[in-house]
């Protein structure tokens, strides 16, 4: 075979994925073992028929055609209103093209960002994607600590020190950030975000900031960064209907930011994607205009199990969760027992058939935790913290 | 705003795109004005209603949450069987990565290839987004012409000497080609592709092979260049559902390649768009399982107007059709007028209230052509072209 580009192979270089376990587990249940899967991040329930209808519908009535690429009018304009309504930021149709899925977001926001060899930025604990679509771009990922004591908060002094760390080894040239946040369900509190917009703007970086929980939030309030002061015209915020509409398989979000910038991932978007289906558009369309009770309503669930883990978790002192201010899931610690993430992860999927995802799957600062996704039904997951406190108790209680 | 990216910027650095003129016609259309739009390379019919209740089925059966990233099994496997009923060459599903559209194959297959300051070559006349999908990939586009003396088949030894000028400015990594050919019609001889091949082996070189069109073949035979000799190991074919079952807005298409650079593209996918709706996977299923029956319907109407272009300018001297081989396209040379196809295609447009691409929109080599898309009705195709034929009839007279 001819050789492979660098930059494709670079992707996967930054070792074992994390996803091991969760693929053992898949395993154990495609051969029939009852493994109760707390690992993936993905709602127990489908996409609502009458979003599915709305698509169907235009689907049959024609629009099978090429679509506008940066997105139907109507939807870029329906994105701009909702995206002003929630962050108080006057937002135009054209500061927004739709993508097809947060994923493509995130990675055409780092195209925009970055050239090779450009210094990223990230905070760890982190979604799994993250570093891989910085090399995908050709970037550098830099990781920046949040500590499980500062509940997973990102500290001002710890980015600025990243930024200027990475000005020696190459152009630091944007930072990702993710709140309500995957893994953690930490959310980031006025301070937190006002140091980062502080830092982006001192060392002119491009702040991404995927926002695709937003309307999972169980503690005050999501405040985009972009509504912050100067922080418009360095902002590019990527949003999805993935986990506000349990629309993950669609494939449907977009990224909101300056004209000129929206200008270019057009042209970007023509070369890459060519766009998204018209009657994907016109589903999502519909989907956005069934209002915030809709949205409350698919993320009921995880507030509901959310109350659940904190009732089973106030029963013992062997397993802490971290605030869980936002998304669906619970960051544990279990440093109480002695062991990694990982290897209690491994005790867990082999003498209770309970799988969740070790913290060092998302990085250095997740070591000495499990995430537990809130994606099953709320007596599964009651039975299933049970037996992983105790599994916990055991380990932790003195031999 | 900060500052965008170097590599995003360029994507548009190639100057005019051509497609000045076909917004303008859009323009009038959408004002009421009876233009003929010939410019667009999209069916005049939509998807057929049996493939959208397939996808529906799929969508309100459950088929909404993430579906595998390189393409569900069945859908990979119904591809792979595809390629090699058609190629000749062994193919499995892990030879098939399935990708959102083939732009997106074109991009990913770049991406495969090519690092940035590498250079890529591709054929002129091209399809408008060619050069901007290299540049897209940080590498440099370096073009070869095909010239409408030659029947618009790039000549072996002009291959041989753009790989070899690359070099001095940077390794030359992958060639692009596109048989049956938009814009010119064209469909490469086994003659063509065999010396394609060698300079592909000689140079090491990748080669891209872009066979979208190749259910629409009106004379020989379509030949994929991954069947040659050697070829397998370095040929990237990029397919897709929109031409030859009229699905362009589903944006469905694969790539396929050697195993290994399938699995390189899995992870690129997953950092860049995290595979395609579940749904449309079934959809696509169910549109390849028809079959060639199916096909055949589907490329029927342009079978039928290429008769007509044939029939209309048997009556002229003043306008001549390249070879029309393949694809839905008739390229006409228009330079008996005098005019270039700019500005044949103005006059055109202004006096006659039909809009075709001029050729200079694909590159040098189409200079003095038009590209006549064969995607309206019969009747309006035949009094388009006899009133095109009238105009350049009055333009090529002695004054």
């Amino acid at each position: 075979m001819s050789t492979l580009s660098a930059t494709l192979s670079s992707i996967t270089a930054g070792g074992p994925d994390g996803w091991d376990l969760h693929r053992r587990a898949m395993r154990m249940i495609a051969a029939g073992e009852p493994v109760i899967p707390l690992s993936i991040g993905e709602h127990d329930i489908r996409t609502d028929p009458a979003i599915l209808a709305a698509m169907d519908a235009a689907a049959r009535g024609g629009r099978t055609g090429y679509a506008e690429i940066a997105g139907t009018p109507a939807l870029r304009a329906e994105i701009a209103a909702r995206v002003q309504a929630q962050s108080g930021v006057v937002t135009t149709p054209a500061n927004v093209i739709v993508m097809p899925g947060g994923q493509a977001g995130l990675f055409a926001a780092h195209r925009a960002a970055c050239d090779p060899g450009d210094v990223a930025l990230y905070v760890d604990p982190y979604y799994a994607t993250y570093p891989g679509t910085i090399r995908a771009v050709g970037a550098q990922p830099r990781s920046v600590i949040a500590a499980a004591e500062a509940g997973f908060q990102p500290a001002e002094d710890d980015l600025r020190q990243a930024a200027q760390a990475g000005a020696s080894q190459g152009r630091t040239r944007s930072l990702l950030i993710n709140s309500p946040n995957n893994p953690t369900g930490a959310l980031y509190s006025r301070a937190t975000l006002e140091g980062i917009a502080r830092v982006c703007r001192e060392a002119d970086l491009w702040l991404i900031s995927d926002e695709v929980y937003d309307t999972q939030v169980w503690e005050g309030a999501h405040l985009s960064p972009r509504a912050l002061p100067g922080m418009a015209e360095r902002t590019l915020v990527v949003g999805s209907l993935s986990k506000s509409h349990a629309m993950t398989g669609s494939r449907v979000g977009w990224i909101v930011g300056p004209e000129a910038a929206i200008a270019a991932l057009d042209a970007l978007a023509t070369h890459t994607t060519y766009g998204i289906p018209g009657y994907i558009q016109d589903a999502a369309l519909f989907a956005l205009q069934q209002g915030a009770g809709f949205e409350a309503g698919i993320a009921e669930p995880f507030r509901r199990r959310r109350a659940i883990v904190e009732r089973v978790l106030a029963r013992t002192t062997s397993v802490r969760a971290a605030p869980m201010r936002g998304a669906m899931y619970a960051m544990l610690d279990i440093r109480a027992t002695g062991l990694s993430g990982e290897a209690f992860g491994r005790r867990l999927l082999d003498e209770e058939r309970i799988a969740v995802m070790p913290g060092e799957s998302f990085g250095t600062a997740g070591a000495g935790h499990v995430r537990v996704a809130l994606t099953v039904d709320d007596a599964r997951l009651d039975e299933a913290l049970s037996r992983l406190v105790a599994l916990a108790e055991r380990l932790a209680a003195p031999a």
